[in-house]
């Protein structure tokens, strides 16, 4: 098990079949510093014109088209004093004829304080002056490359990962991606010291980070979603407009996976689920909006 | 203040401007046992057919258009050993194909253990033979007459409230609902012993209730959705379909809320709404689907 | 079969069980005018608030839960020399950010040429000086009261009709509604000179009419939806936001259509309604969008 | 302006910026023989896997970002005596719970008789004995490389076309493509016999064609959406899912196309749209939905 310290000289906006920047085996670490979703880095240099540029890809050696990628999100380190938001709701999370009254949607420098892991509006607003916001640090944008040649925007998400703008994609989640081409080709960046659900003024604080992540290959796992889990929960990924979709996508990755894996009839299932479901909204921003199916381990059968 | 016994003797399947059944004041407590979503009582007896049979209306003096009322959950109290759900995901919430391989919708009985405070399946389901929820209960179906003469079904929800399905509605919550006739008239019923996020079964675990609430006019509140807060929360409803919609109505009537009430300016509103909002789903299985939007008290500003 | 001229002296904003303004034998006709979507009669006198005023109910003997009132469409004859639309596109119908850019919502007035049979801008708009409109009269809001003691407001539809704003309501059409009470109750109202497809300015050019329709019931048809024909097609209505779900409702409305009256399986309707079904939207501003699924009749098998 | 005999020798499954296959003038034709959906050529060998294999891509010099592609489609020959289409209904277009209900979706023989110009299904089906289909080609998959890097499976449709299975695009049409990088890479395939509105089946009759198209450079154009025009109509494509907001798209692309290019202000292209628009659906089965917004031309001001 190496670590490895990935220095970033080239960055892509796109989610593709792209030559590896890096090649590392199952079961590594990397560590790497992401530039934020305009592509600035720790520095305060444009490094690259956004949206969302990653990392990457990072070739992952083993991994093959129906093997699983796990992704453990080790450590998300802010390595900037600021971080920058929009200052208004955007149009698509209101009603439609609301959107004529919104304010125009300007960037916002937020301060970072490393030490204390908070952030405040630079510039104080009436009503605000004394919010500071504790650091909750998460991936925005990551996934591996998609099957057959297709090569997504960072700007959204689909079955391969990508743009989810997810709060539950923080230290200590493990992530699982569908892996599609040989290598896994894993992509990360657009880090958020903090978001609301939904995304809803179209990003978090925007910064950049030191994250470090482990990388596993997991042979011949079948997903066609993400799925995840954390401390106390698993959880689906469905990325889809509309909201229902992508619901019906978490929903019906979450009803298969309870089928296949802790072998659960489809009635059983479906008890389950009616009861103990809990959802939560990834972005209901990008072209692909997220929402995420969990369960609570403590309501699983054993494997 | 005083308390009143409320015993329904007819039942409704609609929310509209009907004869009162009973009228209070405001301040006053009413405690009242509800049926089952089927009309079933807590002898077993089917006293109504559904969907939902309400109690009520409860004409509430001094109510008028452009009034909230105020609605503290204060007790919901389980009067029957049974409640009831369906065995299958409904099949909206899922991929559409995969609808094809669902179990069929049948019910299904649950043992509720009212000293223990907690749910079973009465016939064992395998991988399903430790499932002991804990009884978490909710109010499915209430809300006020509408406006202009309308009259909703049971089976859906609209700016008046109705049948939400949300898990929020629990004893200690507090909901506003925006009058639109004289006396308000106030309707409950369709309790769950406890449900899942969306009701994506098309059920909670369904039974009778004995329900203590405390019906408040606050005077020319001008709501326009129901609005609610718990221990720790403010929350908006919107109630539409798709989500997305839902999520739409729920979200401007906070953004309105927090400049009304709390003194933001629009850039406030969405600067404090970005980085600190929660969603929850509340059913995506009714006409109309709800989506709750909150704020945790400790963000906002003093009144 | 009689022909009744039905002078009402009271309107009504909802589609409900309300006491009938008129009765009627299965088979008479009914000739009345009608207020436009504001309630401006051909006088131009405010007779009623909006929206969209009905005439009605007409209770037409013989009809019962179960069975269809056919409405056809005889003779629409405007009686006003002027009607009036809206001076934007509604922000519902363009993408979020560009709701921003939309002008405002003013009514405008249009000149009616009952001669000629054509509208006119009345006052000039660059670019449009020589726009004259053919009038294609058509009914906004019809429908008969639904199920349960439900009462709609007439500004949306449903499965017992209601505001569709469909253009294809026009003279020469025949119109199938599901009774859900005795005597049908079937109401009308907010005549169109024309209008484009969706009502996207949220209007036709609403205006007073003369119509005349015939009523006729038919037993046991045991209908979910509105159903019609012309002269040349049969279709099926849906309402339903979003426009996916009306679609669901029209299309399925359709399939089952063509299994039960024309005797097709169900992979003979696929095939048919696969290579020639038709789609048209009816309105997608209202609370309830429409989605109308056709099939010319000459691709139909004898019955 | 030559005339190009393209003869494909490989195929793809994406749009996206790949090499040449050949390279053509502006306003050069191109005639070429297309696989359909599965791959098969006119032998009725599979040439490629599917979805939807492309011939291409066609590098039109001079084209470069910014630019339109104009497509104009001259003339569709079917080459092969058989299509097939599938025996059911997508789940997605029918209500959910009637998925249970559909038949399954097996693929179905049609014959076609190129002499006579139509289509029957080759196996007889009980009901459709006598259904003879004239056939009414169209291009099912056709677009330019998208922006970025992007790629995107012949599946599914975006900003720069692909698969979009609309009726509309038929010989006749002229189809303008927004280029986003040098030589616009044009691709196309998948033809249909014919289709109906929707592709509700998920195909057309799905057959190979020779398609013969005039390929045109017009500088700066800064399209967003694919545009088209017939004999009598100008139409504006949006591809998305739901269909609300493919019809969004669409419509803010006709609203931006009457004030740029035909001088109305927001007000006349709103007074307009209003009264004359129509709608026009061209798939709602791949992942992104397709609607038109069309208007007449006789409608239209001078340019």
């Amino acid at each position: 098990m190496t670590t490895h310290r990935f220095v970033a000289t080239e960055w892509h906006n796109v989610l593709g079949t792209l030559p590896p920047a890096i090649r590392v085996a199952s079961g590594d670490t990397v560590i790497t510093e992401t530039l934020d979703a305009w592509g600035i880095d720790k520095d305060d240099i444009k490094r690259r014109p956004g949206p969302n540029p990653m990392n990457g890809p990072i070739f992952v050696a083993g991994a093959e088209p129906g093997d699983a990628l796990k992704v453990e999100i080790v450590r998300m380190t802010p390595n900037r004093a600021t971080g920058w938001t929009r200052s208004s709701l955007a149009g698509n999370v209101v009603d439609p004829e609301a959107v004529r009254e919104l304010p125009s949607r300007e960037p916002v420098t937020w301060a970072i304080d490393r030490q204390a892991g908070t952030a405040q509006l630079r510039e104080p607003v009436a009503g605000l002056e004394h919010l500071v916001l504790p650091l909750e640090p998460m991936i925005g944008c990551f996934g591996v490359a998609p099957a057959m040649g297709q090569a997504f925007s960072t700007a959204t998400s689909a079955e391969n990962g990508g743009n989810m703008d997810y709060r539950g994609f923080r230290p200590g989640a493990t992530v699982w991606f569908p892996v599609a081409v040989e290598g896994a080709l894993f992509f990360l960046g657009d880090c958020h010291a903090i978001q609301g659900d939904g995304e809803i003024v179209g990003t978090g604080i925007e910064t950049s980070y030191e994250v470090e992540v482990r990388l596993t290959v997991e042979k011949d796992r079948r997903l066609v979603w993400p799925r995840g889990e954390n401390a106390t929960e698993i959880f689906s990924v469905g990325n889809a407009r509309p909201l229902d979709q992508a619901l019906q996508h978490a929903t019906t990755d979450m009803f298969n996976w309870l089928k296949s894996d802790y072998g659960l009839s489809s009635t059983a299932a479906s008890h389950l689920m009616g009861q103990v479901v809990r959802y939560e909204v990834g972005n209901v921003y990008d072209p692909a909006y997220t929402m995420v199916c969990k369960i609570e381990k403590k309501w699983l059968p054993a494997r």
